[in-house]
């Protein structure tokens, strides 16, 4: 951590400040020039609050140079974190297809669907039972009953479930539920992080609509600082000035975030477009960029779906779709060194 | 709402359409184009789905021509909601100074701030005891401490008291609390809204970092339409490119919801700017702009916040920005017809 | 386009309105209904002005239903444009790379680098002659004197060029260029793109950092209206909250623009992410989503590049990179049904 | 300038790097840490390359703790510029109203116009010849015959006259307006900004749609570093993801630039809102935040204005606005210590 102190530093605030950071543990290396003094911290600063600093009368701005992050860094963990979902693996160079409907509305419908995304190459089954809408007059999923249509699916095909939680008394209904999904929305939900940290179950969190790939981090920190270190990063679109796309699907999140932490990072290019048209090419960019896995939204009748139609290909679609995924992340292999 | 066709319409499918939307008691009234047809639609359309009809193979969009909002909308409730708090009013041509720290630290803190506040002029104070922190390892707020410490100082002053909730499990502790705030990063906790909608307390909802007006009100939507119709507006700034501030504070908010809303707009210049120095003048500006009333952070010692510091007037600073404020209010008041 | 009334309309202003309508030679179908008409316009609308209209005293809002831009648009020219420079062909189904450095800097290294990609597989050569930059004291390239030695490494390996105009008193030096590029900060210079649009060497235009894609195809419009149809369209990222990389590459602009315009549309990894280390897998998932090129910055020495360093590969990075995009190229071919 | 090296630095690359820096003139401080090295450059570095030194194997991220301009900059230039034109002042705590049309029509409008906004307080005439638009099919203003219209105007009220420039060519013909304004898409238009800098009437800047304040500056940077120092800055509003505003006026920007540059601010409601409804109270919010005058659009008749019709007051509007700006402006001196 750099601090930038202001022009006419107050020599007797100044010692005061250096005492405060050395008995915090710190080494502080001061640099003066002409017009502006630094002092540089050497040591763990990860949990000084810069805030704090920066608010102080003699401190122009704080600047850090390390992450603030630890659990989820790289840099002390090496090795890709691959999660065991059943008989599924996600990380570790596994192209992984997480694939269903927005919303679960019926047995037969979430069976069907099951049968077919498992039939093409998926190897987790999505549903929406808990539904985050904008509008209180939306359809809000079918709650504890999508739950148990989830477990009916899962038992027919043997596929793990990946859906999503909304808030922490929810919780009680997920023992069936393989991963415990954490929407863009409640991506800086602090209490239900910590409370999925404190489980066992892993937790794919979404990115929020205009968050940080630091933010991102921090939050998956949230869950890991609790014990929980099963935590899956999945890129769902941002929010930009276009309109043609319901988000802007970030790509570069998938190698650049590769550098930066050991965790999974999986694409969902069916949100983040809100447009079937465009789900296969990014689907396929996706892959191309690296991901870990995808989710994409999978309907028996997209005209029919009760929510986020637009963006749910059919069964068919699917099919065609998750085998040209899969040749090509078998493909790109071959063009490793 | 009007639904816009594709170039070539399949006319089965066209009239299914008409029929089902006839059934929801609409009118139906196309145009026929020679490259695009449309309907428009009269009638209550603000319970359809959009995207499913947007998902339909022979719609090629669709567009609202009415707010999606009903019980948060002046064209249906004309006369300014008014909020009785204690003895303040919040709204009708009011200003009210809602001050007070970021965080409640301990007793002598914040009886002394409330006692330091009241005397400028503020008639509500604001605390923080449930901290919302991006990371893990900040301070994280007193919780039901500080809650305790916000009695004393109300039981001192006769101010009212305004804190976050960050999750449903704390309501309990909020029997003594008299407005109940929603911060930004859980504008869109939707079963958090549900819950404060059931209950009876004034609730004042932060705009969401990076969500637009209508979103904002369908927050506000989410409460009412549970029942609970003493919904307050904050705005506190939304993200942009900006670095050299924390947020970007979009004041036009104020004399635009004006129109949209029947609610109390307040403005939080201390969160928007994350800068002491520019609190005042955007403090000024938005009373200038229209304000119901401020939110402004004020510590008795803001080296030493615990949190959010940058963001804190002394009480001295803010005895004379108070003074200037609702000196402002009265001298505009004469300017008008 | 659809002109949306306010509530009470004056019968008097609203047969104005409609008899100006007429005249325009439009159709106009009105739709009333209890709480708000409109009026739903059938013909030609591309050269009706909407800020005119939204500005009358009876209107709420006005909609566009057909796109404004009328040239480039794939529904009044179905098939792909292809643009031939030199020896190779732009767009249906070609996969051009443009590669070279960011700033020419001396003949030996143009040439290096001209024969270095060109062995690599690129068919076109890139490099910055008039360079704009944020600062007056960076770098501003070599100007004149840069052109004349893209014009030296053309001739050495017969590779066609694109480098960037930056105004129009410029374009007497552009003689021996083959493709004019129009940076992402001049998207919107409206003189300079009519004045391209007058002559008839093919143009490249980046995407504005903030832009839309209907604000881009509106500055394609600019060059095509004055009688030029040889645009190209280069996505190169745009500026987003993420600070990590310098901006984010908006791949989803490939399949979408695919769709409403018959133009070629190029990616640029390098300017968007500002990072060497992400450029082979954001070339490569611009491949897979479909792009009719890349430009790439390549440099024989990237730490000696007098601008924009970090985002050039080295020649033997670019070759290997080269032959994987090409192949990739071929391998999705054989995907397709 | 801080530079921070990779976690293992080549110890010779390390020293061919801080020799290279001591030729620049700078002292060099390095502090060495266990997970990290960071040098400290002391003395100007505004001229040093970020991207050249980012881009160095041994180089993990380069900070700047000084800004990058100069002539633009408070610490160098500590009293407030005050640009004279006409018998007007702008800076220096005047409120300068700039008022007028969008769009320049034809005499009897712009006289009339002219009049009108004189006898309400302006003390400068606004009006558009070159119009920038984002179609090439709307109405691109009167040109030449626009500048003449206004030169007309200016002689029958003695108002100065401040109208857009939109590229080199045009300079000749703005012999007798006052103030030459860059539009927002131009404010990073680098060669136009070193011609006006080369010349010695007042430019006003307007903040380009998605630029921070730093870029801003230092387009004012480039204008001063050719020589002409009499900049004003104005904001008139940047792209947000709110769509019911044109965009959002950030009247942060006025009180924060005060700080760090000596130039004069002022604001432009009109455009920024987009909607008439809202300007007087963004206006007067200006006011309060500090702005050294306001750019408002007025139009003898908003409903037949060829374009940006929407932000025009009429006259009498404006007439009972500036009075109430101007009572404000007065006031708020006397609640001043």
């Amino acid at each position: 951590m750099i601090i930038i102190l202001k022009q006419k530093t107050d020599q007797h605030q100044l010692e005061n400040l250096m005492g405060w950071l050395k008995e915090k543990g710190l080494e502080v290396h001061p640099t003066v020039g002409e017009s502006r003094s630094i002092l540089g911290l050497v040591g763990d600063t990860s949990k000084l609050d810069m805030d704090l600093i920066a608010s102080l009368d003699i401190v122009e701005n704080v600047k850090r140079v390390q992450e603030p992050y630890k659990n989820a860094n790289r840099k002390f963990h090496p090795m890709d974190t691959v999660i065991k979902v059943g008989n599924t693996q996600i990380g570790g160079g596994n192209l992984t297809l997480m694939a269903g409907p927005c919303s679960v509305e019926n047995e037969e419908q979430i069976v069907a669907v099951a049968q077919a995304v498992k039939a093409s190459g998926a190897t987790m089954l999505r549903g929406g039972a808990f539904k985050p809408r904008t509008s209180p007059y939306a359809f809000q999923g079918l709650g504890k009953e999508g739950l148990r249509l989830l477990s009916l699916a899962k038992k027919e095909t043997g596929l793990p479930v990946v859906t999503e939680i909304m808030e922490a008394s929810q919780l009680e209904y997920f023992d069936d539920v393989d991963v415990i999904q954490v929407g863009a929305r409640n991506m800086q939900n602090f209490n239900l992080l910590k409370l999925l940290g404190s489980q066992k179950k892993p937790v794919m969190i979404k990115r929020g609509l205009a968050n940080t790939y630091e933010e991102w981090l921090m939050s998956a920190e949230y869950v890991m600082s609790e014990g929980n270190e099963n935590v899956i990063l999945c890129e769902r679109g941002i929010r930009t000035f276009e309109t043609q796309t319901r988000n802007t699907l970030d790509l570069a999140a998938i190698p650049l975030l590769r550098n930066l932490t050991h965790l999974p990072i999986i694409a969902d290019p069916s949100h983040a477009t809100g447009k079937i048209a465009l789900i296969p090419a990014m689907a396929t960019a996706a892959v191309a960029a690296g991901t870990d896995g995808l989710l994409i939204e999978v309907h028996n009748d997209p005209t029919k779906a009760l929510c986020d139609g637009p963006q749910s290909l059919r069964p068919e679609a699917f099919d065609k779709l998750a085998r040209k995924l899969l040749a090509l992340h078998e493909f790109l292999k071959t063009q490793e060194d």
